[in-house]
């Protein structure tokens, strides 16, 4: 290395320190790689996999080792994208190595293997590890799996809720009464975020929304909501939006808000683990994070939803309102009919025209009526409508046309055309219909092979890609009849979503015989 | 991308495929890693993470996705050196990406997760999209910390241990008699082995021995033996070895020998989790996998050792002899006192002294005792000794230098020098002595802190480094007299191991107030 020096510090698995000089190598990974010279690797006894601590100015990180031959020289380390923005480093910088020492959430993690619950202290040293890059995939993984085996108790979900909000930033709107709402997921085309936000917004409540993006389904509210205006703002901008508007729809991924949580979904996706304790932790410290005190929770139930049993949805409901309780925050749980699609639209710029549509009052019925249920109740929560007159005040505010004004509003201030009509909104130039084969009665759609669909045509990268139902559940179809159309932006794309499709059942006709056998 | 079609593939998340151009890059990661241009991922739905399928003339691979902005171009992808020997690529040649889908094993894995057996064709499943790299760390992490909370039952042991065994290759010497030994480990310069081996081989019994690096201590045998000769062999030369000399000394990393072993030993490293059912199948199946029948285990037991419990170690001891005759092979264990270190020296080539100073009948007593009990008692498994008589025999060929030459062969024949004496193999030129600052009976050393000792000054990848011990267990010691040495091959190492020091009690002696509180 080009400079080696020890020095006197207290713990003895830092004194190790050397200066190299810094390489920008043009590589994103999702993880925090340096990248080592062979020889300065063999000399100071680091090898691909081990982990080193990074200072460079007054910005500290840990880094995950590579190795190689010629792409950096000796007394030289690469630094891929992820690290370089952390470190804010430009190139040929110094930059200072250390040895860092077994992070201490690993005793923690096999506490909780062991089946001993964790003390909040415990759990906060987890997440401030975890946000300091200390722990690999390997112990976010055993970690995420000793929660999903051995479960978490009520203090537990506490500690972890706590820690979760402390390790990002929180909004401080310095209002006295926020709302917010979540709902589990897994129902296509499901956007009545986008038809509640400006409804509340409107009646003067602040509801500060921040959304996801899609992980497995053709569109989350962050990538509808993009086809009209930007979502990707900083705490202060999303502040100053709230402020002005009352309310936003922005993608929580873009800001500083509840960051660890970012870091544990993307452990939890590969094997689609969704353990309760972690599940609650992740809703209500997203909550927390903007300050909210009245949170509305939308719990689907059905085939094809993530939750397909009402005593799960029921047990989890409770746990929302008794933990949001002790978290100061007053929740109302509403388990809803996930058993079909919301909305005739699946895709960003489908779901979009339903969401305008319903605002000028012309969209779905089911879309609509779904938004007035769950941001009637939230009004009532708020004490802006008495009891039982939730809905008809909602609907009163969009009959009245104040949420589509709202809505523009938003839409300005976020950088959108506030004008935007749906048939400004342009969807693939490529589609195919799905031709119903025999008489028959629509028992219903799929949601998950409707959004698998959806994905296969291009959602939600291509906005325009999706699918548009042509027939209502209960309706009664004629062989010949239109049942849907699959739009892509791309000839090849279409017919790859076509093949796929042939393999699966993304609606069902009324037949008595399910199956044969023998 | 250069091409684009559709092929009409039995599974449709195979339609998909590309041929791009590869480019080679000179990083070395530990992991499948494939660069895609950032456009060509936008354009494909492929993110940070992905992994694709990719094929290259007939040899197939898992990648998982980086992403770059001009470290590759469009219509090329780059390919990270651990996938460039696996798919046997040079640089600007053609390669097929493919969509791949979820690997099969996570339902397994979740199953597992929810405290159900697993089937053996599941666990062979798991085992072999593990070596075809179908599953990531997160999977893999999951999957083990399942097995250690959940634990394992005796049938899903014999699962793992088949599947660990048929994801490598079989080392088939074709003789009807084969011995082994394992030691389970944890006592710093316990060299056994390579007194052992050369002891059971000059007995005309076959032992192939594999031995694995160190990990956390300060040298494994297969460490201090490439002090002496080369390790690194294939199966068929490993097979021709043992064909001369009856015997060996190799790295088993660097055979194909039971290969899903090696990566599940990565994955278990960072927690240092040893879920038993795990480490009987990794033992048993490296055993099976070299086709011994006759093996013996060794499991010390005491302070600073892995195991620190006798009914602990009995209750291992009775799983491998059970489930080791379930797998064909006669087992015997051996719990022994794991209290202390064995032998003088502690690093590669201090332990090495130890060892060719015991095979020339002038080694240390510890040593030499525990190598002729063990090896005694392998004598009477393999009917080369009667019952009660083996001590005696190993002592004799010891003792008539049958021992020391048949060492002298196997040296030769793992291509080091034959005529090797102690005096030849060098030692860190830098040391310093730790002298007794009172008078005092010596309790004992702590086998970890001697081992994290040793590998501060340099161990086990500077052979010379590591601690010579001076004085016994047992042994009165006065004020100012060296109780021990610590040898590293630079002044800076040598320093910063000191400075470890201070914070570590490496030796203890005999006192009554062990420490004061208030």
């Amino acid at each position: 290395m080009v400079e080696k020096r020890l020095l006197g510090k207290k713990d003895v698995w830092d004194i190790k320190q050397y200066v190299c000089k810094a390489k920008r190598l043009d590589i994103e990974t999702g993880k925090r790689i340096v990248l080592f010279n062979k020889q300065d690797a063999i000399e100071n006894d680091i090898y691909v996999g081990y982990r080193v601590g990074l200072k460079h100015g007054n910005k500290v990180a840990i880094g995950i080792v590579d190795l190689t031959d010629h792409m950096v020289e000796p007394g030289q380390v690469g630094i891929f994208k992820d690290l370089q923005q952390e470190l804010g480093l430009k190139d040929e910088e110094r930059i200072e190595i250390r040895h860092i020492k077994k992070p201490e959430s690993v005793v923690y993690i096999k506490k909780k293997m062991d089946k001993i619950e964790l003390k909040p202290s415990e759990i906060s040293t987890v997440m401030d590890e975890l946000m300091r890059g200390y722990l690999g995939e390997i112990e976010l993984a055993s970690f995420v799996s000793a929660i999903y085996i051995n479960g978490v108790t009520e203090e537990e979900v506490i500690g972890l809720t706590d820690s979760i909000v402390k390790s990002g930033d929180t909004l401080n709107l310095g209002r006295h009464l926020i709302a917010d709402k979540h709902c589990i997921g897994g129902v296509a085309g499901n956007r009545t975020t986008m038809v509640l936000v400006p409804i509340i917004a409107a009646a003067g409540i602040s509801i500060p929304k921040a959304s996801s993006r899609s992980i497995t389904s053709a569109a989350g509210t962050a990538d509808t909501m993009e086809v009209l205006s930007g979502i990707d703002f900083s705490i202060e901008e999303m502040r100053h939006i709230v402020k002005k508007a009352n309310g936003c729809i922005v993608w929580g991924g873009g800001t500083t808000l509840a960051s660890a949580d970012d870091l544990l979904i993307k452990i939890r996706h590969p094997l689609s683990l969704d353990p309760k304790g972690l599940l609650l932790a992740s809703i209500l410290a997203k909550k927390k994070s903007v300050g909210a005190n009245h949170v509305i929770i939308d719990i689907p139930v059905g085939m094809g939803a993530k939750l397909h049993d009402m005593a799960d949805a029921n047990a989890l409901g409770a746990d929302f309102v008794k933990i949001g309780r002790r978290l100061g925050m007053s929740i109302d749980v509403l388990i809803t009919d996930g058993n079909n699609p919301i909305g005739r639209g699946i895709g960003p710029t489908l779901e979009c025209i339903d969401v305008l549509n319903v605002l000028a009052n012309n969209g779905p019925g089911d879309l609509r009526e779904k938004s007035c249920i769950i941001a009637g109740r939230l009004l009532e929560m708020c004490g802006k409508a008495k009891k039982g007159r939730g809905y008809a005040q909602a609907s009163s505010i969009l009959e009245s046309g104040a949420a589509l004004r709202k809505m523009r509003q938003i839409i300005e201030l976020q950088g959108g055309d506030s004008d935007v009509k749906p048939a400004d909104l342009p969807i693939g130039n490529c589609h195919e219909d799905i031709i119903a084969d025999r008489n028959g009665k629509l028992v219903g759609y799929d949601n998950r092979t409707i959004s698998r669909l959806a994905r296969a045509a291009g959602a939600p990268n291509d906005k325009g890609a999706g699918i548009l139902l042509f027939k209502e559940p209960g309706e009664k179809v004629r062989s010949g009849e239109k049942i849907m159309r699959v739009y892509a932006e791309s000839e090849s794309k279409l017919d790859f979503a076509l093949k796929a499709m042939k393999k699966w059942e993304t609606y069902t006709l009324k037949k008595i015989i399910l199956n044969e056998l023998g």
